[in-house]
């Protein structure tokens, strides 16, 4: 395999630089972007055959090599830092980008769980046996090429490119120009990895330009080269991948989530459950958004929240009933219901009922994470079942919205699409399946 | 439920009049498309909420209703033949497009078992318990609105339709333009059994006019009213959806299907085999198209195989070695071995073992059906493994690629794409699933 050799030679044959040599006469964009996509394809079908121990040492290889490459990937990350300060970047987006050990050591540590979690792929999913003698499996087996699209986080690489991996997939991590340096140093120990595991260094490919037309290649598919993209950034990314895409997406735009404490609601639980929903973390997509109450239990239950909130330093925007409760709440306008805050801000209303929460949920809301709040089973099916969000919970914080969480050991992120990922996309929504038939000659009638 | 009034006052309230006098005032099709698209999806919120009983006496009437309706779809059907006959439409549409009494009593018969399979909605799909002690379900609901386009069979309505209902999904049907007055007569059969069942009439509705533009505004996905698209027709329709959808599609472009005989195979079961994947009938999507034959049994096996075809009324369009065994066998240029038939013809060629079967299937199929004939276990293993079709099958027919023959009860097409439904698309493809976290006053760290 000429892949295999090009990166068993060393350090300077990473994706990346093939593509510097192998390139020479490719300037155009066009020309190069589909000779990765062409290298991705080739990848993903040795990748699909890999063995879980194979998969499992370059993961452990990968691990230790981003150990061993900190000085150079701290290097790179500092020129990215130096040259986002040089360009004024905000302060949030530089603390996004910038590496230290502990966030390398994190990064290393989150590969090495991943090589640990089971091998997603030949599981058998189903086994149908036919009257005529024939078995029919249904057995997972890899999506293929998964573009991913980042920004500022750097560790995406390593993150997205390790979970591709696990699942048998081929990568084309396309990193924002801001950690641009860092992403191709962490690349590049990426690659060492799957070499040292007998893998194509192009399961694993870096987009080598900084030019945006790259991410509009990706998003037309590379001429069917890459099976599914994953957006991983703010909202402006998610929504131009999905504007644009002309292959699946699996991501979120926004997550308006719900907390609705119905009537039988227990007060100190559904005070517990609110100030984590929505303060744990408030920029995470889990976070919750709005606050919806039963007017059945307004006159004990919406002071005592509302005030919690407010005296955790949370600004709430409510409705005349909410406004009411406390001085300090100050009028929701229509938007603030369909509002994703990300901040210690959250917007309140009365409702009347469980049917006027599911209608004002199934309005305004995003299809992420829905939580009620309620003592009374049956109110909790109708809720569940009638939420069509990607996770509904009963009596449960909405923070829980995430795929460590839910047990993946992790997720490449949240999907609120309804076709093939929903909710945490872990590494077993990372394959698809096929059907194997074993037969002794049968011939249909 | 205005929907459900509408409905119920009798066979003069089915979706297709609903929208003549609703749209009274609306001349414009954006405008009538966008107003189909949000009826659906109100309607789809019901259904998804319908219970197995529900809905299986929804499908119980329609059968009933379509047998009772016998003279006004026959009538309807009629008018459809003529008009086609009028405009010169070739002798193999008006077949497919032709319903007699055995053709519509095999249309009641079909929804008839459709409501007998199991309800696809509400499995649990996965169960975890967390060490917190919250658990987390995965259960299947369903997709959502589905887009169906088709072109000249009539039975194309009550089939999609009824595995539409079956998964608690609401429809959009746009029939060909031939087809129209029977898709829309057999709609109003279908509309009634809704009603009946008490289930909403636009779960199930015809795009009521034969104007091109409608199709396009369904690829566009009716602003987010539309999940999912099936095309039900001819290379032309699915090239034109794959290439503009703006939703997901589920189909099959080619059917460009293999059988590969091996060294180790057995003459007699290869034989059999092969006329019976390529010649029980030629026009389906699981027909073989393309003949491999290991050069190692070339000498034992490659007459009778050829002769066999030759006898049976197939043309064999060969390389040089099929060529040399039988005088009858002209010449296949590349194009062949891309070539979907359809017909009495197949493309042979004479390969050096398993991996060069392997790459000329990965090279020129379609990752439809594909199989290997042969004695060896381990060699069917890699097979299985490593051709990259929805369907694989050792020493069985390529013909067995079929929703019906795999247990699944009715298909609704079958898809070659990697996402979420792969090979036949059954009701339990037509589904998703959500997680349901119950908890009892946990919060996340």
């Amino acid at each position: 395999m000429a892949v295999l050799e090009a990166g068993q030679s060393g350090i300077a044959n990473v994706p990346v630089l093939n593509l510097r040599s192998d390139f020479a006469g490719m300037d155009d964009l066009p020309a190069q972007m589909a000779e990765i996509g062409r290298r991705a394809r080739a990848a993903a079908r040795l990748m699909a055959l890999a063995s879980a121990q194979t998969k499992d040492i370059a993961l452990r290889t990968i691990a230790e090599r981003l150990r061993a490459s900190r000085e150079t990937i701290l290097r790179e990350n500092a020129r990215d830092v130096a040259a986002a300060e040089a360009a004024g970047q905000s302060r949030a987006l530089i603390d996004r980008l910038t590496l230290d050990d502990a966030r390398l050591a994190g990064m290393a540590d989150a590969v090495e769980k991943i090589g640990a979690l089971a091998d997603p792929v030949g599981r058998q999913l189903a086994a149908i046996e036919r009257p005529n003698g024939l078995l029919i499996e249904r057995v997972a087996v890899p999506l293929g090429v998964i573009g991913v699209i980042f920004e500022s986080r750097p560790n995406v690489t390593a993150d997205a490119g390790a979970l591709c991996l696990k699942a048998g997939n081929a990568a084309i991590l396309r990193a924002g120009s801001d950690s641009h340096r860092s992403a191709v140093a962490i690349a590049r120990a990426m690659s060492e990895g799957l070499v040292a595991a007998g893998l194509p260094a192009d399961a694993i490919q870096i987009v080598p330009t900084r030019d945006r037309a790259a991410v509009g290649a990706m998003l037309a598919g590379l001429d069917g080269c890459i099976d599914v993209i994953v957006p991983r950034g703010g909202r402006g990314l998610v929504e131009r991948v999905q504007a644009e895409a002309r292959v699946p997406v699996f991501a979120h735009l926004d997550g308006v989530c719900h907390v609705y404490v119905a009537a039988c609601a227990d007060l100190d639980m559904a005070r517990s459950l609110l100030l984590n929903s929505k303060l744990r973390r408030t920029g995470i997509c889990g976070a919750a958004e709005t606050l919806l109450v039963d007017r059945a239990c307004a006159g004990t239950h919406l002071v005592p929240l509302v005030t919690a909130l407010l005296d955790a330093g949370c600004a709430v925007r409510g409705d005349e009933a909410v406004q009411a409760a406390d001085p300090r709440v100050t009028p929701a306008s229509e938007a603030d219901w369909r509002t994703e805050y990300l901040d210690a801000i959250i917007s309140a209303r009365v409702v009347d009922g469980l049917d006027a929460a599911i209608q004002h949920i199934e309005t305004h809301g995003s299809h992420h994470t829905d939580a009620i709040v309620t003592g009374d089973r049956e109110e909790a099916t109708r809720f569940l079942a009638e939420v069509d969000s990607a996770i509904v919970t009963h009596n449960a914080s909405t923070q829980f919205a995430d795929g460590g969480e839910f047990g993946f050991g992790a997720e490449i992120g949240i999907a609120t699409g309804r076709m093939h990922a929903r909710g945490p996309v872990g590494v077993e929504q990372l394959t698809t399946f096929k059907y194997r038939v074993h037969g002794s000659g049968q011939t249909r009638p």
